[in-house]
């Protein structure tokens, strides 16, 4: 069936699967602007779920949306010493401000007149824009904390792209606080890292694993990084989002101070912290199958999709039912938002046909209400994510919607935990991490002793491919506390750290 | 006392008090990058008010939203014929993808080795990239209609900006639909139109003359372009939003057929249409005053601030009242959305200074809360639009709210159409036209007679300044519709059509 489809199965090659997919279950589409992607319909919806998700849980712990400019001064980018290490080489540059008819004939060529005194760089992330209005903002203890967050589209050339997980323009939210103490600024990093956490799990079914990133991984510019990891069905990990505390590091580069309550001049302490269109990406990754997308209902553009069987007398009672029913159900909710319903009632598709595009766009549920089964007084459920159906009473149906959406979502959840637990190992030696390694299909996470030296991360990714993921806020397992040798140098280790190889 | 708020007033230089206005309000910033604005939260807040609010409309009129790429190839631009001559000007070129160390010292450089094959520029709108999407999207009938809408920014670089109402990047959503018929495409673009108006009126309390545009004053690469105008206090017009029937054009230059249900191969018709953040900077021109910003109720951040007054032993009584009408009145709804209530409880402010803060932000209703009203089941009740205050009873003034907040609305709706309609004259010579434009104080509309040629329009905007705003679809009077001479060739007129000076 997946041959039909024209999905290749993730067997076969999981890397086309997801790129099939993207496809096919009109999430997404190449662009010819090479390395951006065009966000379809189906596939912004589920965005757009994500982002009014998110935006209620970062107002609701205190944050105020903002927006910024897209162009930053090439100047800016040098200010903070790591951060132009990490993110000042592959970007875009705008460096002239107008076309001009080409003199030699159609079309439009660049002005040379027109050239910037400085050239301008499409922002790969905001922290310098950001902190350089903060300056002017901040004066006085009184007007910390600044909570500010903006959606936006930044952009990295990225040299190789993949639909949502890596692409040069994405979208994305990135907040930017400002506050008096070191300590404020440590909270408000660990909070959002819960937000993030809690989001994946309660709205994308994805289980993470949430942990601090070792100096190596950490965001240019950083005290230090939270991150959240989830695990791919290739048994690879993914970073589903990022928490950084800043320390003084951006204020210093901008000079941004405040006068503190004892009337002393301080530098401000910062975080910043973003999730992107990437987590469709991840969302991808972790549930659907070889049918096509399977969606977290909270998520789903379309959670039911009622499609009317029956030809000619019996077209209109059948049509009058899946209205009746549809109303129903649209007037129940679930996760506090009315449930999204779509009748099918195309006249020139078979049933098949519907079945499959519905299945392959990753609707919860499916309703089939044939005149046979009509006059019973029963119809056919299909559920999703377990790719099984059955007859059930018409009569009481839409009142088991939300049951039944509440359930797919926990199965989704308990899914992708059960599989990340079986894909999670620990791991002493360093002949076992390199045999794991090369053994056929994914690594998984491997929860090993670490020496905490840069020289041993480097040394162990060049040979396996491996990064630290994170070292963990709770341990796996609580041994996973107790200190031991270092899997690669022999030296001694504190913690166990989980290795993976990664999105 | 604007004065003392570091306003000017709107007498004394009405341009320097809308720049004085959007900065004090809290509503954007200046930015270090040429014409680009920082969007400050409590603006943005009014933003994502009004795209709430307009993407409600536009998916109960069948759109969805998508998102296309930030870059445009530059030899795109050159595809449409007039399209090029109207955008691709002035615009940002990105010509490199990556910097470097500069090798003679600190900071970074151009990596001359990263120049792009070809150019890219930033959307100055996005017809072509989207146009270049469809091609493959569409092959039959019935994948049309294609009702698309995208919320992105955009850039044009503007030679003379202003906070809002003219930056170099703006947000704004862009519609591009595709259709099978011309009909259809009309239908769309009306559709459209109407959605604005209604926004206009039923959200931002501006009243709008909805028309269409000369072909002077139309969309580069549209059949015909429908506007709606608004007036500000200065007596200009101010163009609200723009929606284009843009015919075969866009699909011709980029190749864009469909089978029609005959089984013929046909050109698509489109439509495109468009409000941005310049939204924001009518609804100050139309409503604020010297004292601020004064913002039509369904749009405030904030719609109700209470202010508790008194000291000592007095400021638990009047905190608890204050926090218990607080969450009366956030228990209410207006406009479908529960009200925006704020509680002032800033010990180091004195309340003279918090009433002008928010006076200054545009809170619809001021309720002070002091100890001794409070003994007499008594609270004072200011509201903005109007600058008055009285003392209210305290028992069910929340109940009230509600009402007050559509009072106020209704009131800056027929405030703003009085105003018009007092600056909307019929001019019938050339002479008086002129005088007009050469007194003191705003020109207003002026309703005249044209003879439709893109001479006489392009005379009178040398001689006066004014263009013509639109050819309105409803006659402001039935008069308006009846043939005449042209007010400045004599030639025969078959209908008055407005003229204004316009932002």
């Amino acid at each position: 069936m997946a041959k039909g489809l024209g999905v290749t199965s993730r067997d076969e090659n999981y890397a086309e699967w997801y790129n099939d997919l993207v496809k096919k279950a009109d999430l997404a589409d190449n662009s010819v602007v090479r390395g951006c992607m065009v966000i379809k319909p189906h596939g912004y919806a589920i965005w757009e779920n994500m982002r009014d998700a998110l935006d209620g849980m970062f107002k609701a712990t205190g944050h105020v949306n903002a927006y910024f400019p897209l162009l930053i001064p090439k100047s800016f980018l040098s200010k903070e010493a790591e951060h132009v290490d990490g993110f000042a080489k592959e970007c875009a540059i705008v460096t002239h401000h107008r076309l001009m008819n080409d003199p030699n004939g159609t079309g439009v060529v660049v002005d040379p007149s027109a050239k910037l005194e400085e050239e301008l760089i499409i922002r790969p992330t905001s922290e310098t824009i950001i902190w350089h209005s903060y300056k002017n903002w901040i004066q006085s203890y009184r007007d910390l904390p600044l909570l500010i967050n903006q959606w936006a589209n930044v952009m990295r050339w990225e040299l190789r792209p993949r639909l949502f997980l890596r692409t040069a323009e994405f979208l994305w939210q990135e907040g930017h606080t400002a506050h008096a103490t070191f300590d404020e600024a440590e909270v408000e990093a660990r909070t959002i890292l819960n937000v993030y956490k809690t989001f994946c799990e309660d709205f994308m079914a994805v289980p993470v694993v949430d942990g601090v990133k070792s100096e190596g991984e950490k965001f240019p510019g950083a005290e230090h990084t939270y991150t959240i990891e989830a695990m791919t069905q290739d048994y690879r990990a993914i970073q589903a989002g990022t928490s950084h505390h800043l320390g003084q590091n951006f204020a210093k580069a901008f000079d941004v101070t405040f006068t503190n309550a004892e009337g002393k001049l301080e530098h401000v302490y910062a975080t910043s912290w973003g999730v992107s269109t990437r987590l469709v990406g991840a969302l991808i990754m972790v549930h659907s199958d070889d049918n096509g997308l399977v969606c977290p209902p909270r998520l789903a553009p379309i959670q039911v999709v009622i499609v009317p069987i029956g030809r000619g007398e019996d077209r209109e009672a059948v049509l009058k039912a899946a209205d009746k029913l549809g109303d129903e159900i649209k007037a129940l909710s679930y996760g506090d938002r009315p449930i999204r319903v779509k009748i099918d009632d195309r006249e020139k598709e078979s049933p098949g046909f519907k079945f499959n595009h519905w299945e392959m766009r990753g609707v919860n549920l499916r309703i089939e209400l044939g005149p046979r089964d009509l006059a019973e007084g029963k119809a056919v459920l299909a559920q999703r994510h377990i790719g099984e159906k059955e007859t059930v009473d018409l009569g009481g149906l839409a009142l088991k919607i939300p049951g039944l959406l509440a359930q797919q979502h926990s199965d989704l959840l308990a899914r992708a935990k059960a599989m990340r637990e079986a894909q999670t190992r620990r791991v002493d030696t360093w002949d076992e991490f390199k045999a794991l390694c090369e053994k056929d299909g994914g690594v998984g996470f491997i929860v090993a002793h670490w020496d905490g030296t840069q020289e041993t991360e480097d040394a162990i990714n060049e040979a396996t491919k491996c990064t630290i993921r994170c070292i963990p806020l709770e341990a796996l397992d609580p041994g996973d506390l107790e200190p031991g040798v270092c899997v690669y140098s022999g030296k001694p280790s504190s913690r166990r750290v989980i290795f993976a190889r990664a999105y």
